[in-house]
């Protein structure tokens, strides 16, 4: 096939999937390629509102080359006709396809398994194959039918010493301008972002996207609080009441101190992003507020570090919680 | 030359230089090496207790060998005779050495620029050729000639926000075996270890070297303190008085916030080592305690990132104050 392994297909697959991020709601952000001897045929990724889905659109792409070829699919073809059109499993039997690799299977109980089985039943060769890169395209999905909440996200802007102010509050600015674009990239790949109440009573940030062709992307704006959402702001008081996030799949927590603190003592930060700017405070506003810990051993075993970058002359690590 | 520079060649003799390092008191720490028809015929680098001088053993070594081969040299070489031997120009000068390499001038008013002056009126070519490697193995040398005090490094060992401790002060373990090792690695390297009265007091840290083999490189352990020394220690009030710190070329502030702070606040920090663990510990005690800064502008372009490395699952991230 070209010398590219099941595993680079499935790869180029998530890269595709994650363009549907964070638009698929309330459907993953699924990727899918369609190989014919070594030659993409078909490309698909979930649209926006959730369809078509991605293995549709492949196929749709591909028409009749997608006879005796094989999809390259993040997640497992869905098995449940809706009244938004015909399942993806029966889409793909009717192609003519003859080998199906699957990154993830479904855990959707509607679809989970019987997708595969469908397609096996109809002759057609299915490879589930585990993808790193599949499961990480979709993380907000997955944390969804795994945990019942979107993936959260939390960011920290500070101090080479965790100090996100001075002490007298000022925080303009901390990290520089390349570090401030990389936020606004994220929060365009977010399908709300939250800030605490006092966060936004201090600073009144806007939490858009001002990035050049970004601009229609910014997020649902939500501020933890037990007052009234000012205009334009969704309140949430209780971030662990059932259903408290409706169902998004993606959400970018950008502090302060506080915020971070109630979602890290609610073990529900999946994803820590971390700028640091060169420069000590000293005596300054520490970036997380008490959460409740008893002892250090407590607080070893539950990140790995996944990534580390320059950023102008600021750094960003990245760690993501081990479930 | 075998394909190496004299750039090359002064990395090399810094490299060896450093293996003075902290035992050259009260001579700096110098490397050199002899290189004849692209092969190196001597080398040596400043003694315990600062004799012999890296060119007299690298010469000795050498022998007739010299005759008519360059010498890599970090530092010019001395002018000066002193009652403890000859001075290293007049021991070039009848060698028969054709060529001095130079990576650094001597800011010694005895030597500066008279080293070299004396080797070129003697028919020798001299090149000085400004070397960061040579500069940066001879930091606690040149920090003295500048500054007027030991070369100071100040380490950090905290959480990923920024803690060295719980709020409570239970801080066994932050940081894991790797970095820990490394710690009693840059002890070995220091002639002096300080810590604050309150880790003193709170901590009763032993401050030696744990490592197989260089328990004997234990240095002098400092605190910072008005009250009077425990046994085996020396207690400094003030940081900033002249001589503090006598002929030291090399000081490890361990800390806690408050020595940090300190020498921070007196701008006499050089070289800032963090260890970070992937750990969050959430309204603990801050690395570092209130330097006074006023605003955020007057805390940027002070720290240059000069490396960062993993050490087991922690990270170490080494900055250097530009000057």
């Amino acid at each position: 096939m070209g010398g590219h392994s099941d595993h680079d297909w499935l790869s180029a697959a998530a890269a595709l999937g994650e363009r549907g991020r964070p638009f698929s709601r309330p459907n993953p952000a699924v990727g899918a390629i369609i190989v014919r001897d070594g030659r993409v045929v078909g490309r698909g990724f979930t649209q926006i509102g959730g369809r078509p889905h991605a293995e549709a659109m492949a196929l749709a792409q591909a028409g009749e080359a997608a006879r005796g070829a094989t999809l390259y699919v993040t997640l497992e073809p869905c098995a449940h006709q809706s009244e938004r059109g015909p399942s993806c499993s029966s889409l793909v039997i009717a192609s003519g396809l003859a080998r199906v690799v699957v990154g993830c299977p479904d855990p959707d109980p509607r679809t989970a398994g019987i997708g595969m089985e469908s397609l096996r039943a109809a002759g057609i060769q299915v490879d589930p194959t585990p993808s790193h890169a599949a499961q990480h395209s979709l993380a907000g999905y997955l944390t969804r039918a795994r945990l019942g909440r979107p993936h959260v996200t939390l960011k920290l802007a500070t101090s080479l010493d965790g100090c996100i102010a001075l002490a007298d509050g000022s925080s303009r600015w901390i990290t520089g301008e390349a570090s401030r674009a990389h936020v606004h990239v994220e929060r365009a790949r977010a399908e709300a972002i939250l800030v605490g109440g006092g966060t936004l009573r201090a600073d009144s940030p806007r939490l858009d996207v001002r990035l050049p062709g970004l601009e229609a992307r910014s997020p649902e704006r939500w501020v933890l609080t037990h007052a009234p959402a000012p205009e334009g702001w969704r309140a949430i008081a209780d971030i662990t009441a059932p259903d408290a996030f409706g169902d998004l799949q993606y959400l970018y927590v950008e502090g302060g101190a506080g915020a971070a603190a109630t979602f890290l003592a609610a073990d529900m930060v999946d994803r820590l992003m971390i700028y640091r700017a060169p420069i000590v405070i000293g005596g300054g506003k520490p970036c997380i507020a008490d959460i409740g810990l008893a002892t250090l051993d407590a607080a070893h075993g539950r990140w790995s570090h996944v990534s580390r970058g320059q950023l102008g002359s600021d750094t960003l690590d990245v760690y993501e919680r081990r479930r």
